[in-house]
C-alpha cells in the first residue's frame, strides 16, 4: 500500500478534514499521479451532504503529473502532464465500452470516488488528495498550452456538456441556448461558440450580460421576462439546461425548435414534462453526464486548438470547506479548483 | 346554412344520438364532402367522456367523396375521393405553417371537431355525420386502390406514427420497436416494416405473436417477462410507445439504443422520467400527434405504393355507442370505422 494525504469526511460527516489515505500498489497497467489541481463539482457537495456509511474523499476532475508507472504501461512516463475525470475503469467488454462509451458501461463504470474497484473490491477515494492511482486507459494526456488549474474542470463539467453538443450535431448554423451560467454552463457557451454555433445564454437576470458577452455568446435571454421567452419560442435547435435545481422544463422546451432537443444536464433527479410540450414541434428531451474515452480525448484536443479552459478560482486545498460552503451558496465564478500543493507542507 | 345528419351528444351527455346538424355554406375555397367512412379514435372517447359545455359531434379521420366545390377551389371536383384528418385549418403564416407543420401552428390549428372556425367563430363539429365542409387545403386526394373504409384511420392514427418514424430517420438498418398493438401500434408496425426497418412488437403477452407476424414484424418482446426486457437493453434506435394509459417509461427507455429515441404517442398527459434513464445512453424522449399537410400527402402516397391501410372493423354508424363501449373496453382489432351510409335512410 502507498500512503498520501487528502481531505476526508468520515461516515455521515459533512466537514472534510486532512487525513492520511491509502492508495493501492501499482498494478501492471497503473500510473501514479501527483494531483496538482482538482475542480470542485456539485456532485462533491451532494456526496458530502448525502447519507453515507463509508468515508468519503471527493474530487473527480483533476490534473497532475505522472510520478510512476506500472511495468505494462505504454502511453505514459514519469513527468507527463495528465488529466483524469469521473470514471476510472469499466468492463471493457459490453457494447457501450466497445463503442467507446465507457461512461455508459452496462456493468456500470467505476467512479473516481464513491465507487468500488473492479479488481480488489476496495472503495475508491477521490482526488482531493495529493496522489491518485489509476489504470492508464483512464488517464488522458493534458495538451501543452492548457493551464493545468483551469483545465481540471474540463474532465467533468466540460465533458458533460461536450458530449451532448457533439451528439446533437452542434456546428455552424446550429442555434444553441445555454440555460444557467455556472461551471457547466460557461463551458457549454465556450464550446458552442468555438464549434461555430449561434449561441445564446438564458439567465434569470441581465446581470450575466457582461459575462455572456465575454464568453463569446451572441445573445442573452432573461428567463424572468415573459415577453423575451415568448419572442424566442421555437428558436433553438439545442438547449443545454445546466440549472442545478428542480425546475419547470416547460418554458425551456417551448424555446426548442422543430425537431430540436433540450438536454437537461444540471439536475439529474426525476423529470416531469407535459407530453404536449414535446408533441408540439416534435421536441426531444435528453440528458448527459460524463463521457467516453474517445470523446474525452477529442474534447481535450479541441480545447488545445481553441485555447479553451474553465474560468476558475484556484484556492489552496486547506480552504476546501470554505469553498464547499461558497459553492453551496452559489458564490462561485465559474468553478473552484483546489490547489493541492499545500498538502506537501 | 346546409343541413346534414350526424351523431351528436349534448353538453355533458355521454351517449350519441342521431340529430340534424348544420354545416356552413361553402366559402370560395371550401369543398363539401359526403362522408362515407370515419374511424373511431381514443380521442373521440375522451371528448365524449370529458366535461363539456357544448354539443359534440366526434370524428376526425374520414374518407368520402367531394359533392360540391367553392368557386376558387382548384384541386378538387365533384366525384373526387378525398380524406380529411384531425385539423381543418391553420394560420398559414407562422414559421410552423410555412414549414408545412400546420399541426404545430403557433396560433393553434383548427381542430376537426371541438375547435373554433377561424373565420366565423363557430364551433367545429366532427365527421360522425354524413357531410363535412372543409377548406380544400386540408382535404387530401385519396389514392386509387386504397379501400376507403380501411384508409380512414390513416388520417389520424396513421399520420401520428408516420411523422415520428420519418423524423427519426426510420429505414433499412434502423431497429424499431412498437409498444402496444392497437390502432396506432399496428399502423406503426406496417409503416416500419415497409420502410425497411427491423421491426419488433412489444406486448404484455405472447397472445399478439400471430398478429405481429402477420403485420410483418420480425420479433415479439413480452414486456411482462423481465429476462426478455433485460436481453433487449439498448437494442432499438426508435421505440414508438402507443400504450394509451399512463405507465412507467423506464423499462421502455432502457430498450432504446445509444442516441436513440422513445416517442410516446399513446398517452399525452404528464410524463415522468428519471434523468438517469435518459443520461445513460444519451436517450431521447419525444412525442408526436397529427401531422402537417406535406407529410400527410406523402404518407398517403406511401400507403398507395405499399398497399397499406388499417385493419378495421367497419360498422353501420347506428351502432356508434356500442362501438365506443367496445373501444373503451379494449375490444377492438385494430380500429373501428363507422360506415355513415345508413344516415341516408
Amino acid at each position: 500500500m502507498r500512503t498520501t494525504t487528502g481531505w476526508l469526511a468520515g461516515p455521515n460527516e459533512r466537514t472534510l478534514r486532512r487525513a492520511t489515505i491509502h492508495r493501492r500498489d501499482l498494478r501492471d497497467d497503473d500510473v501514479a499521479i501527483r494531483v496538482d489541481h482538482c475542480g470542485v463539482c456539485h456532485t462533491d457537495l451532494h456526496s458530502l451532504h448525502g447519507a453515507r456509511d463509508a468515508a468519503l474523499v471527493p474530487g473527480h476532475e483533476f490534473t497532475g503529473v505522472v510520478t510512476e508507472t506500472g511495468p505494462a504501461v505504454t502511453r505514459f512516463a514519469p513527468g507527463d502532464a495528465v488529466a483524469v475525470g469521473n470514471i476510472v475503469d469499466s468492463c471493457g467488454e459490453c457494447a457501450m465500452c466497445r463503442r467507446g462509451q465507457e461512461n455508459f458501461c452496462a456493468a456500470f463504470p467505476t467512479l473516481t470516488y464513491g465507487g468500488t474497484d473492479r479488481h480488489d473490491g476496495s472503495p475508491t477515494l477521490g482526488a482531493f488528495s495529493r496522489e491518485y492511482v489509476v489504470r492508464e486507459d483512464f488517464a488522458y494526456r493534458l495538451p501543452a498550452g492548457l493551464d493545468p488549474a483551469a483545465a481540471a474542470p474540463l474532465l467533468c463539467a466540460g465533458i458533460t456538456v461536450w458530449e451532448p453538443l457533439q451528439a446533437l450535431g452542434t456546428g455552424p448554423g446550429t442555434r444553441v441556448a445555454v440555460a444557467g451560467l455556472g461551471g457547466l454552463g460557461h463551458l457549454a457557451v465556450k464550446f458552442a461558440v468555438a464549434l461555430g454555433a449561434e449561441t445564446t445564454v438564458i439567465s434569470r437576470s441581465d446581470g450575466k450580460a457582461a459575462d455572456a458577452s465575454r464568453l463569446g455568446a451572441h445573445d442573452l435571454l432573461v428567463s424572468t421576462v415573459p415577453q423575451q421567452l415568448a419572442a424566442a419560442r421555437d428558436r433553438f435547435d439545442v438547449v443545454i439546461d445546466t440549472i442545478a435545481v428542480p425546475h419547470d422544463l416547460g418554458p425551456y422546451l417551448r424555446l426548442v425548435a422543430l425537431d430540436g432537443t433540450l438536454a437537461q444536464v444540471g439536475h439529474l433527479g426525476t423529470l416531469t414534462v407535459e407530453a404536449m410540450d414535446l408533441l408540439v414541434g416534435r421536441k426531444k428531451l435528453t440528458s448527459a453526464g460524463s463521457g467516453g474515452r474517445p470523446a474525452t480525448a477529442a474534447m481535450l484536443d479541441f480545447c488545445a486548438r481553441h485555447g479553451i479552459t474553465a474560468d476558475v478560482e484556484a484556492v489552496p486545498s486547506a480552504r476546501v470547506n470554505e469553498v464547499l460552503d461558497r459553492l453551496s451558496a452559489g458564490d462561485v465564478r465559474f468553478r473552484f479548483v483546489l490547489d493541492l500543493a499545500d498538502l506537501d507542507a
